[in-house]
C-alpha cells in the first residue's frame, strides 16, 4: 500500500482548525431543531434562539471522543467494511434524480434504475458498497421512497448499505428494517450496519430533518457521515483555505453533536466543497480547486484521528466524454492517494451531480480498479525484485517467454477491463468508443447478475414492515 | 506550491539503486558505438566487446557530477526555464507519425502539422516549452527532417526547444544551429540551449545513434534526457520493482557516459518504462503500472539529485474519448503530484504514442492547467483564510456580492478554458462534446497565433546553413 500524499504542513492544517474553532465560538451557528439546541444547553454551549456559540473545550472534547475507525457490518460478514486507516471504502454515486442515457439524452430516474445501479455495484470487484440513495427514483412517492429504497439495496445486494437522512421518521424507518434485518436492535447498536449522510447548510447552519436524522442514528449507534458541501464564492468564500476552515466549523460542530448524543457514535469527516463557477453560476465539482478540498479534507480528518468522506468519480461534464474522463479521475486520483476512506460518488456520477449514467458506472469502475491498483504498489519481494531473470535474459533478451513472467504478470499487473488496449487496427475495424464499450458491459454483467439469496422469513418481515408503513406514510 | 509525493520509502529506492548496480556489474550493457566504449576503457571500466561491466565507484561517482537544477535559455529570455527542484516544464508530445482527426480518422503527420504544434505550444499559457519532434512528419524525407523541424520551432516560437538525437551527425546540425541562433557555441556551452531525447534499447543495451548524439551533446555542454522505457512483460521482467531496477540501471549507465565525457553535463534521468499488456500484446502507457513506473522514478531520481522526465497526458485509447481523458489525467497527475520536473508528451498524444491529435492537445492543455492550479495549493494569508467575511455573512447569508469575492476570486480559482461548466439546459441547446470543442479551440488559438519575430539576419543565416547542409544530406 502506497504512503497517504499530504499537501498541508502540520501548521497549516492548525490553521484550519484554530479558525474553525474561533467561527464557532464568535460567529456561532444556527440548528433549525429544538432536540439538539436541547442537547447544546445541557452541554453549557451558549444557546440564543437558534443561534449557538460553542467553546473551545466542548468542541475539541467531544471530537476526541470519536472512534479512529470502525467495522460497518453487511449481511454477507465477508462484506464487512472498515472505515477508517489504511482502507478505501468506494461506492456508487447518490441522489440524482436524472438518468444519463448513452444516445445522450436525460430523463428521469426510475425505481428499475435504483434496482440496477445497486446490482452494478453488487457485481463490481471495485465497488465495496453499494452505498445509499444510489439514483433517486421519481416513480416512486417522495413518503415511501426510502422504504423501497432500503428493500432493494438489501434485496439486491449483500454488501453493506446507507441509511435514509432525511429526518428522524425515515432514519427509525432505515433503524428498524436494519434491526429486522439483522436480529434485533441491541445486535446492530453493537455492531453498526447502517450508515448515512448527513449535511449541513452551509454556511453555518444545520436544518431539522438532518438533525433529526443525526439524533436518531447517533441514539441507535450507527454511523454517520458529517459533512459539508461550501460553493467557494456563494456559499463560502473565494478563499481556498477559508472554505477549508467554513467546512471544518460546520463539521466538527455535527461531531461534538453526535458525541454528546451517544459518544463513541461512528462518524466520518464529510467533504463535499466545491465551487461556484464564476462565469456560469453553476457548482463545479470537476475543478483542481475541488481536487484541493478533497486532499486537504483527507489530512484534515486525520488531525482528527477520524475516518474521512470526500470524492468521487466527480465532474462537471454533461456526457460521458473526454472531460467527464479527465475531471473524475482528478476528483478519485486526489480521495484515493491522500487517503480518503469513504469515497461516495465513486461510480456513475454525471452533470454536476445531477444524474447518474450507466456509462459513467462502468467508466469509473475501471477507474477504480486502476487506482486500486496503483495504491497497491510495489512488491520488493525476490520475484517482485526479479534480478535472476533480468540476468538470464541479458542485454537485447526478451521476458515473454520466461517462466518468471507466467508466473507473476498475473500479481503484478491489472487486467483492463472497460479501457481498449488493442493495436490501432483492430480498433479501426469497429471503432468502439468508451461510451458504446461501457454500455454493451453494464447490460451484460446486469444480465449474468444473480442477487444473494436472502433469508425467505426475514424477507416476509422485512415486506410486512414495509407494507405496514408505506399504508401509514401514503 | 504543494509537497510532492512518495510512493517509496527511502529503503525501497536504495534497494531499487542496489539491484542497478548489481546489473550493471555482474550483468553488465552493451553499448554500439566505439567511441562510447574507448570512454568506458579509458575509466577503466570492464570492457570485452560491446560488453561493458561497470564498478559501483564508476556509476556512483559519475553521476555524483550531474548538476541537480540547471537553467535551459530560450530565445526569448522570459522563456528561459529551470529545469530541476520544485519546477515543472509541460510540454507536447514527441515523434508520432499520424495525426488522429476530429472525425475519427488517422493520417500521415506533415510538416504543417508540425509547425501547428510548435504554434499552438507557444500560444499556451500552460506549456512551458515546445519540445522536440512534436509530431514527426512523413512528407519531409528523413535526411532533412531534423533541418526542418529545428527551423520550424526556432521561426514559430521562442520558448525552448529540443535538438536531434538521431546519431552524431544530426546532434551536431542542432548544435550548429543553436550556435548560429545564440551566437556561438562558447555561448551555448556556457548556458546550455537544447535539450536532448537520448533513449536506451531495453534490455540493457544503447545503439550507436543515440550514443553518438549523446557524445555530441555532452561535448556541446547542451542538455540531455536520458531515458529508458522498459516494456513490462516483454522488453522487461512482468515485476514492477525489478522494471524499476533496470531500467534505473540503464539510465545510469548513460548519466555516467555523459558526466565522463564532459563532468557536470546537464542530465535529466528519463522514465517512460511502460507495460507490455498480456491480452493485445500491445504497449500499455495509460495503465496504472505506467502511473507507479512515474511516480517511482520521480523519487529515484532525487535520490541522484538530478531532474526527472516520465509522464505525460498518456494513454492507449484511439480517440478523444472518455478513456483518453482518464488515463490521461492519471499519468499527468502522477506526474506532476510526485515531482517529475520535465514531462515530455504532456499534450496531444494518443494511440500508445503513435498519433497526434488537436483535439487531445487542447484537452491536455486544459488538464496541464488544472494541475498547475492544484499545485499551487493554497493561500494561508488574511485573504485566504477570510475570516472576517465569513464572520460578516454569517449563518444563512451569502457571498456572491462581498468584496472580498471581487477581489479574491482570481487568484483562488481557475477558469476553466475548455472543460464545460454550464448547466444542463444551456449546454443541452447544442450538446456539444469536449472533442469538438476543442476542435473549435485549436482552430481559433491557430489563427490567431502571430509567431514571435525572428531577427532578420540570424534568420537568414539559418535558412542559407539549413539550405546547404540540405543539398549535401539529399
Amino acid at each position: 500500500m502506497l504512503p497517504k500524499y499530504n499537501v498541508l504542513t502540520d501548521e497549516q492544517v492548525r490553521a484550519i482548525h484554530e479558525e474553525s474553532i474561533r467561527i464557532l465560538s464568535e460567529v456561532g451557528m444556527e440548528f433549525g431543531y429544538g432536540p439538539a439546541l436541547a442537547v447544546f444547553q445541557k452541554e453549557d454551549q451558549n444557546v440564543e434562539g437558534n443561534r449557538v456559540h460553542f467553546t473551545r473545550e466542548f468542541i475539541e472534547d467531544k471530537v476526541r471522543l470519536a472512534p479512529a475507525e470502525f467495522t460497518l457490518h453487511a449481511r454477507n460478514p465477508e462484506h464487512n467494511l472498515v472505515c477508517g486507516g489504511d482502507h478505501i471504502i468506494y461506492m456508487p454515486g447518490y441522489g440524482a434524480p436524472f438518468i444519463h442515457e448513452v444516445d445522450g439524452s436525460r430523463r428521469k430516474t426510475m425505481m428499475q434504475d435504483y434496482d440496477n445501479f445497486v446490482k452494478l455495484a453488487g457485481a463490481s470487484k471495485n465497488l465495496h458498497m453499494t452505498g445509499g440513495t444510489v439514483a433517486e427514483p421519481q416513480d416512486i412517492h417522495d413518503e415511501i421512497r426510502h422504504l423501497k429504497m432500503l428493500y432493494s439495496s438489501i434485496k439486491n445486494s449483500d454488501k453493506c448499505f446507507m441509511g435514509s437522512a432525511e429526518g428522524r421518521e425515515r432514519a427509525e424507518d432505515s433503524i428498524e428494517i436494519a434491526s429486522i434485518l439483522f436480529g434485533g436492535r441491541e445486535v446492530i447498536k453493537e455492531k453498526p450496519v447502517l450508515i448515512s449522510l448527513i449535511n449541513s447548510l452551509t454556511p453555518l447552519k444545520y436544518d431539522g430533518r438532518m438533525l433529526g436524522a443525526l439524533m436518531a442514528y447517533a441514539e441507535a449507534g450507527q454511523a454517520l457521515v458529517i459533512a459539508s458541501l461550501v460553493m467557494a464564492g456563494s456559499t463560502g468564500p473565494a478563499a481556498l483555505a477559508g472554505t477549508l476552515a467554513l467546512q471544518n466549523a460546520e463539521v466538527l460542530a455535527g461531531i461534538a453533536l453526535a458525541q454528546s448524543i451517544n459518544p463513541g457514535t461512528p462518524v466520518v469527516y464529510g467533504s463535499t466543497s466545491a465551487l461556484s463557477d464564476m462565469h456560469s453560476g453553476s457548482l463545479s465539482i470537476g475543478s483542481p480547486e475541488c481536487a484541493l478540498f478533497i486532499s486537504a479534507s483527507a489530512q484534515i480528518a486525520r488531525f482528527y484521528k477520524v475516518p474521512s468522506r470526500s470524492g468521487g468519480g466527480l465532474n462537471d461534464s454533461k456526457i460521458v466524454d473526454a472531460q467527464a474522463g479527465y475531471e473524475s479521475m482528478m476528483t478519485l486520483m486526489a480521495s484515493t492517494v491522500t487517503g480518503i476512506n469513504f469515497v461516495l460518488h465513486t461510480a456513475g456520477i454525471l452533470q454536476y451531480f445531477m444524474a447518474m449514467s450507466y456509462e459513467k458506472f462502468m467508466m469509473d469502475d475501471e477507474m477504480a480498479g486502476m487506482l486500486l491498483h496503483y495504491m497497491n504498489g510495489f512488491h520488493f519481494d525476490e520475484d517482485g525484485m526479479a534480478f535472476d531473470v533480468i540476468a538470464k535474459v541479458g542485454p537485447g533478451g526478451h521476458f515473454l517467454t520466461q517462466k518468471h513472467t507466467r508466473k507473476n504478470h498475473r500479481r503484478e499487473f491489472r487486467t483492463a477491463e472497460l479501457s481498449d488496449r488493442v493495436a490501432y487496427d483492430s480498433w479501426a475495424k469497429e471503432k468502439i468508443d468508451t461510451n458504446e464499450r461501457a454500455h454493451k458491459k453494464w447490460q451484460k454483467v446486469l444480465a449474468n447478475y444473480v442477487p444473494p439469496a436472502l433469508d425467505a422469513e426475514v424477507d416476509k418481515k422485512l415486506q410486512e414492515f414495509i407494507a405496514k408503513r408505506a399504508a401509514k406514510l401514503m
